[in-house]
C-alpha cells in the first residue's frame, strides 16, 4: 500500500479542512515523529500536573525529579516509584497518576497498533492484521476509528477487571469507599501492565489473597499479549488455523517464558528464607507463577525482590529485557524480536536459505528491524548503567535490575530509584521514555522508509565469528 | 564450490591412501566437528602433562582444576590463571605452558583461516580472500600449504619480537637466562595474545619500561587482526584499494574500538589515585592506550583491572565482548561481526535494501551468522554468570567481568578465577574453550551447511519492537 504522488498532493490540500486528515497525515508521513512529539508533551503535562502543590499529601509542591520521574512512570506505564504513590500524593495526585496510566497506555496501544499497521504492511503481511477484526481500512479516519476500537475495548476489559476487584478489596479493606477506589485502580493499573500500587506497602498485604491477586494476574497477562493479538483471538474466536503469525509466535513465546520464569525462580527462591522458603508446596508454586507473570512487564511484586537470591534477580533482568507482546502496554524488546532472531538463528544451524515459521516466510526487513530493537535496547541500557554507576557507589546488580527494569518498563524494583541523585532520577526517567518509545518509532521509522535501490554492488561480505 | 557426489566419493575411496587427503577430506565434510574434537584432545593432553608432578615447582601433582584450568587457559590462550605461573609451576610446566600457548594460538589460526575460507566462498567472497596471497588453492593438500604459511610467518614475527624483547629483559631482570626465557616467553605470549606472564608479578614490575611494553603491544595489536588480514596486508604492500572489505573493516574496526577504549578509560581513571591518579599527562595517556590495547584480547595488565572505577570494568566488559579480528588469536564475537551488525542497522536507518560497505553488498547469510554468533555468545555469558552465582557470593560485577574474559579469552582478571571453588573454575574452562572453538566453528557450521530450499513459504513477517 505505498502512495502516489498524486494522491499524496491531494490529501495535503484537504487535512486543513479536517483535523481527523491531518492527524492522518502526519501519522502516515512521519509517524515516529509524530509517537514522539505526542508522547512527550504528555509526559510533560502531567509532570505539570503533579509538580502541583494540589497533588502532594502535604500540599507542598513536589520537587521536579520527583514529579518528572512519576509522571514519565505514569504515561510510561512502568511503575518505578521515587516517592511511596500511597503515602506522598494526595487523592488529587493519585487520580492523576491513574489517569496518566489510563492516557498512557491508551496512546501506546493506539500508537503501536497504527504503526504497527504501517509496519507490517511493509514487512509483507499487507492489511490482514487488523483489517480483518472489523476496523475500518479507509484512508480518512482510520486513528478515530482505531482509537475508539481500543478505547472501547480498553475499557470493558477494565470493567470486567473492576467488577471482579471492587468487592474483593471492600472485603479486605473492610470500607466501601478504599474499596471502590483500590479496585478501579488496580484494575487500571494491572491492564496496562503500570504495576503503579495505591496502598502503601503494595500487595504485601493481600499476599494470600487469591481473590485479588488473581484478577490482577489476570488483567496483566491479557494486557502483555497485545492489542493485536487480543483482536485477532476475539475474531477468529480461538481458531488456531485462522491466527496471524504474529499471534501465534506471541503466545508461543509468552507461554515458553511464562513457564521458563516460573521454573527459574522457583528453584532459586525454594529455599530462600527471606522470600518463600518458609512458605507450603502450594503457595511456593503460585508465587513462583505470580512473580514469573509480573516479569515481563507487570512490575507488580508480593515478594521483595531485593530480597531474591541473585541468580533470581539475573534470570529477572533476562526476562524484563524480553518484556511482552508487541503493541501492548508491556515493554521490553518484545517477544516476536526474541521469536524472529531465534527463529533466524534455528534456519542458520538447519541450513535453510529462509527463515520460516508456521508455514510463512520472515522476511529479511523483520529480521533487520529485531536486530535493530536488540542494538539500540542493549547499547541504552550498557550507557544508563554507566551513567548510574558514575553518580552513585550502588553494585552493578542493583543498578542492572533498576536500568533494565525502567528500559522494559517493568517496574520491579530493588529500591534503588528512590535513592539516587536527581541526575539518576532523570537518567532512568529518559530510559522509561525511550524504552517505552524507542522500540516502537525506531521500527516504525526503520520499516516506513525502506526504498528501493537503483543498482546494486557486488556480493562482499567478511569473515564472522 | 560445492562437491558434487562423484567427485566426493572418488576422494572417499583415496583417503585411506594419503593421510592428508584423509584430513582434507574431515576438513571439508565437518569443518566444525574436526576443529572441536582436535581441539578437545589437545587440551587435555595438555592437562595431562601439567598434572605430572614434574610440571609444578614443589613436585607434587597439581590437583585437576588447576592444571585443566591452566591447559585450557594456555591452548585457548586466554591468560586466565588459577595459580601464579612463575611460582607454582617447574620451568617443565612454564614450558608446558609456553607450548600450548604456540599449538593453540597455531592451531586457531589455522583451523580459523580454512574455515573462513569455507564460510567466506559461501558468504560471495569466493577464493579471493586467501587464495590471492599466493597460498595453494589445489584440493590437496592445502591444509599442509596454510598451516605452513601460518607457521612460518608466525615464527618470523615471534622471532622479530623476541630480538626486541630479549636484550630488554636482560637489561631489566640482570640476567643472561632470564632475559632469554623471558624475551621468548612474552615474544609467543603477546604475538598469540595470550596475556601469560612469566614474572610473579607479571608486567608490574616492568609499568615504565617502553622498551618491554611496546614491543608486547605491538605484538598483541598485529596478532588480533587476524591472519587473512596479515596476509592481505603484506600481498598489497598497503594499498587501500586493494584490500577486502574483511581487511577495510577489521582495520576501520579495530581503529574505532582503540581510540574509544583509550578514551573511556582515561575518562574514568584519570583522578583515580588508586591506578593513574597520581601519574604524569604522558604516563597517564600511555596507561589509557596500554589498557585499551589489551582490552580485546590481550589480557596483559599493568594496572589492577579491580582496583579500576566500576565504569571502566563496565567498558571493559563490553570492549573484551567485542574481541578482535577473525581468524586471530584474539577473541570475543570479533569486530567484523559488530560491523556487520552496525552496517545492517544502518541501512535499516537509512532506508536502504542492501547492506552495503566500501561498494560492495553483504549478504544476508553473513547478517544471519552474525546475530548467530551474538546470540551463542550473549546466552553462554548469561548461563556461566547464573552458574557462578549460584556457587559464589561474589558481587555481579566481578563474576561478569571474569566471566566475559573468560569466554572472549581475553585474560585480564579481577582475580575471582584463583578463589572460585573447583566447580567454578570448570565452568570457567569451558567457557574457554567455548568462546575460543564457539563463533568459529558455529559460523563455519552454519554457513557452510547452507543448501537451497524447493519451495517458498508467503511472505509473513509478525510485529518487531
Ligand atoms: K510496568
Ligand atoms: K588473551
Amino acid at each position: 500500500m505505498t502512495i502516489s504522488p498524486t494522491s499524496q498532493k491531494s490529501a495535503r490540500r484537504s487535512i486543513w479542512r479536517d483535523p481527523r486528515k491531518l492527524v492522518d497525515s502526519v501519522a502516515r508521513s512521519s509517524p515516529a515523529r509524530l509517537a514522539l512529539v505526542v508522547f512527550a508533551l504528555v509526559a510533560l503535562t502531567f509532570t505539570l500536573l503533579l509538580s502541583l502543590p494540589l497533588s502532594a499529601a502535604d500540599g507542598q509542591a513536589t520537587p521536579l525529579h520527583d514529579s518528572l520521574f512519576t509522571a514519565f512512570s505514569a504515561v510510561t506505564v512502568t511503575g518505578l516509584v521515587t516517592v511511596n504513590t500511597a503515602e506522598h500524593w494526595s487523592f488529587f495526585g493519585q487520580v492523576v497518576i491513574l489517569l496518566g496510566i489510563q492516557v498512557g497506555g491508551l496512546g501506546i496501544v493506539t500508537m503501536a497498533s497504527l504503526l504497527a499497521r504501517a509496519v507490517t504492511r511493509q514487512l509483507g503481511v499487507r492489511s490482514k492484521l487488523l483489517a480483518q477484526q472489523g476496523i475500518s481500512t479507509g484512508k480518512l479516519g482510520e486513528v478515530g476509528s482505531l482509537l475508539r476500537t481500543v478505547v472501547l475495548t480498553t475499557l470493558a476489559v477494565e470493567l470486567a477487571l473492576a467488577v471482579l476487584l471492587v468487592p474483593s478489596f471492600i472485603v479486605a479493606d473492610k470500607s466501601w469507599t478504599a474499596g471502590l477506589w483500590h479496585g478501579i485502580f488496580y484494575a487500571v493499573s494491572s491492564f496496562n501492565n503500570a504495576g503503579f500500587v495505591s496502598h502503601p506497602d503494595g500487595l504485601n498485604g493481600f499476599a494470600d489473597n487469591l481473590w485479588i491477586l488473581v484478577p490482577i494476574m489476570v488483567g496483566v497477562f491479557i494486557g502483555s499479549l497485545g492489542f493485536p493479538v487480543f483482536m485477532v483471538l476475539m475474531a477468529t474466536k480461538f481458531e488456531f488455523r485462522k491466527w496471524t503469525v504474529h499471534t501465534k509466535l506471541t503466545l508461543l513465546v509468552t507461554t515458553i517464558l511464562l513457564i521458563a520464569g516460573a521454573v527459574i525462580w522457583a528453584i532459586f527462591e525454594w529455599s530462600n528464607s527471606s522470600t518463600i522458603g518458609d512458605m507450603d508446596v502450594g503457595e511456593k508454586v503460585f508465587h513462583a507463577v505470580f512473580a514469573s507473570t509480573m516479569m515481563r512487564s507487570g512490575g507488580f511484586s508480593i515478594v521483595d525482590p531485593s530480597a531474591s537470591s541473585p541468580v533470581t534477580l539475573l534470570a529477572t533482568d533476562a526476562l524484563m529485557f524480553a518484556g511482552g507482546g508487541s503493541a501492548s502496554t508491556a515493554g521490553g524488546i518484545k517477544v516476536t524480536t526474541i521469536a524472529v532472531l531465534f527463529l533466524a538463528i534455528l534456519a542458520e544451524v538447519r541450513g535453510d536459505s529462509d527463515v520460516r515459521t508456521f508455514g510463512r516466510t520472515i522476511t529479511e526487513g523483520a529480521l533487520r528491524v529485531a536486530i535493530s530493537v536488540l542494538f539500540l535496547a542493549a547499547t541504552l541500557i550498557l550507557v544508563a548503567t554507566g551513567l548510574l554507576m558514575a553518580v552513585s557507589r550502588e553494585p552493578l546488580d542493583r543498578i542492572l535490575f533498576e536500568v533494565i527494569s525502567a528500559f522494559a518498563t517493568c517496574g520491579l524494583s530493588v529500591g534503588l530509584s528512590e535513592e539516587l541523585p536527581p541526575f539518576g532520577k532523570y537518567v532512568l526517567s529518559a530510559l522509561m521514555f525511550a524504552g517505552r518509545i524507542g522500540p516502537i518509532s525506531l521500527a516504525a521509522a526503520l520499516s516506513i522508509r525502506q526504498r528501493r535501490q537503483l543498482y546494486r554492488f557486488p556480493n562482499e561480505s567478511p569473515i564472522i565469528g
